[in-house]
């Protein structure tokens, strides 16, 4: 492993609420998953954040997620696949448009939040997320948690993809997040977490919290933007990357 | 003349609520101009009208509003020029991948409700609009009410646009539209119309109440969806124009 | 069995949008269960329904639903109770101000959509919505689907109740109404629908399609005010009781 | 003068999204203007408030506005009579019973932003949001900015009202607030801040940048809560006030 992107969630204030540093992330990550207003960020956010991503020389990523901005999008919402498959298409175009006005153009792809969670589950839904993208946008990379539902459609799909782990959060033996109710599920300590990430790469596995190895492809690594301490986490992991001689850089 | 389009408003539905009778309208119009989701529509009633006015070959166009579902974009928003271009920018990417889905693209734009009428008045906040939607796709016609601030801009662009003028609505001597409110302003009868409409054809020219003819270049009618009796006008008026054998034809 | 109410969901339009006769029905039914602009109404909508309501001297009802005006409070929101109980106070609050308004008083309530669904199969659930509701105004009666987990949760609790049950839809043995899917599940036939109703009011039961008969307390009948024929179905099912000496009295 | 209120506008996060420190001012104002969900607030947001504002002994007010949430109320809405009155009613009615929830009831109400803004010019416009107020509410202290086209209304219509002043903002000689974009306009120093207060008590007086005296009633002064520093502010303010024996009450 000789290459590695980062990617956090940015982009997810709205209209006069800010949330996370996207300034200071912006100067550490590789990849924005960039909020496309139906959860979080308007046209004013999404404006000024694809403006210093693409200053920045960060990969533009579209971050669609439920119609639930009072939810911040995490909260289940029974959609048909023609609900999803529309909710994706119109969220993605808006996003595309906006990358275009900032003079960039999109890279990426990464589900939000409980549309995230359900995709991981039902591979159905994945599908319908996945290929909404791609008719739109057949380049897209799908940014994808290795061993989940995603994982199998991506690869039916023939399309780019990456393989996502999480630098706070904890595995369970079947490569799922632990629960964040769950003692030591979510990490704190940047110098652990960046030496856990760096012993995964190495491994080229996902290791659980319990010890085992879930081998698996991992292009790119989530720092999360919206905790506190995100930043300081986001630094440490890459200055310790780098220092072993792997190369952050876009996917 | 020997050439128009027919355009009308479409689309406007949101969720449980229809609005119009766009299946109908869609069968005699040449041109439809389909709500962003900002003032009305939302991605699935998009999908379904992009759909059906593919089907039936009529010319696709972006009817972006200001972000006032309930106020239907009729009530004027002071909005900064920075938030007026994102908000373009937005819902005009948005109806691109709509379009894109429904397996056509977008060919024009015309501004909705009170942002139009103040794009009307107001030439900086045209430009602003105007470049904002061209910026994202500069081959777009841009739909234009003759004689207002939208005709120098349009001009001074060098961009593709479509002089427009409204079936049922009496003008003032300055080209402007009649309130509303003062007797006479809707015209109601579709052979009325239809005349009326001929006559401007002929004259190159609008024709206001008073008589006075105002010329200007006609590209396209407006036919207004959203009242009774909207199906009945654009049939009368379809009719009445190819009898005269001016050719009905998308921009 | 001489008296029974006839309730019908009202106010449904938002903004520009209109949904069914209001005018027509409230002419016949005697409680309103009015949108309270999370699913459906707005401040407007609410006002010019309350005061239509009051002077038609039709009982005004508070008909809450989850937040999601595109999906017409239909499809399910996961939410806490917390939440759930939040958006109940505000949507009463709002109702009660709207009624005050127009110059009278909530007299009942009852849940919307998905919430209804919900609450009729998590007795938890239920609670929590009637609790919030009754803390804020402790009169209210509170529209119940018999048999169903609201059916405990409201003698439990000994507030003023009223047993409701569905002009125009069939039942399963369990007295849940059968899947709008099934073949025969919603019935359009005034006649039928009249005569239908009448049988249960005399038997005290509601009667599966299978013939079965589940004895409950019948103090309101729904009638559907979005379907076509919603006004006919109403008239005649009004004329028929009347005709049989019960008496339509609202709540 | 020997006693005043300190108000806040209180409750402006909505969803993830948090504004100020709610917490820290509401151990140190007596009055809290709590947003009602059109321009900031949310059912949660709003009851979490409710609940501290309560267990602080801090009045509870609502604080409407705009339906703008992107815009946060402080853009322009051109609204008719009957939309700003059923706006005010639909959200007054919910805050009361939010209040209700927490056990406790409103005493004030303060208009938010571009609304207050317009009514301060439009006497037509801050009868329209008093009377609606009133209707619903009798005894609802009405806070005013003195001088302005408030002022008058509250006074035609003999309710009780508080004449309030800005503890951070410069005012012109007509009693109006200077221009945020002036020089000078807004004030940040704690000390200077509440030195201008007291002064401003002592006379009885709105004293202009210039020196010039407004002689006016002076019930409540305001105390900006999203801005850095706002908590400083406060609780400088309250100290300087009450070393000069004024008593820091409610309304």
């Amino acid at each position: 492993m000789r290459k590695v992107d980062l990617n956090s969630d940015i982009g997810e204030g709205f209209g006069p609420w800010v949330m996370g540093d996207d300034a200071g992330l912006l100067e550490v990550i590789t990849s924005a998953n960039i909020a496309c207003g139906f959860h979080a960020g308007d046209p004013d956010v999404m404006a000024a954040t694809m403006a210093l991503a693409q200053a920045r020389g960060v990969g533009l990523g579209a971050h669609p997620g439920f119609p639930d901005l009072q939810g911040f999008g995490r909260r289940r919402l029974a959609l048909s696949h023609r609900e999803i498959r529309n909710m994706i298409t119109y969220q993605l175009g808006a996003a595309q448009a906006m990358a275009r006005a900032a003079g960039g153009q999109l890279r990426h792809l990464k589900l939000h939040g409980a549309l995230s969670n359900m995709a991981c589950e039902d591979a159905e839904l994945a599908r319908v997320c996945f290929e909404a993208a791609l008719r739109i946008q057949p380049d897209l990379v799908i940014l994808v948690q290795p061993q989940t539902a995603m994982d199998q459609v991506v690869r039916d799909l023939g399309c780019a993809w990456a393989g996502e782990i999480f630098a706070d959060r904890a595995y369970n033996d079947d490569a799922t997040l632990m629960d964040r109710k769950a003692p030591g599920s979510v990490l704190h300590d940047p110098t652990e977490i960046a030496a856990r990430m760096l012993e995964m790469l190495r491994a080229g596995a996902i290791i659980a919290q319990s010890g085992k190895h879930i081998p698996c492809r991992i292009d790119t690594i989530c720092v999360h933007g919206d905790t506190a301490g995100a930043l300081s986490v986001a630094r440490t992991l890459r200055q310790t990357l780098e220092a072993a001689q792997i190369t952050i850089a876009p996917l």
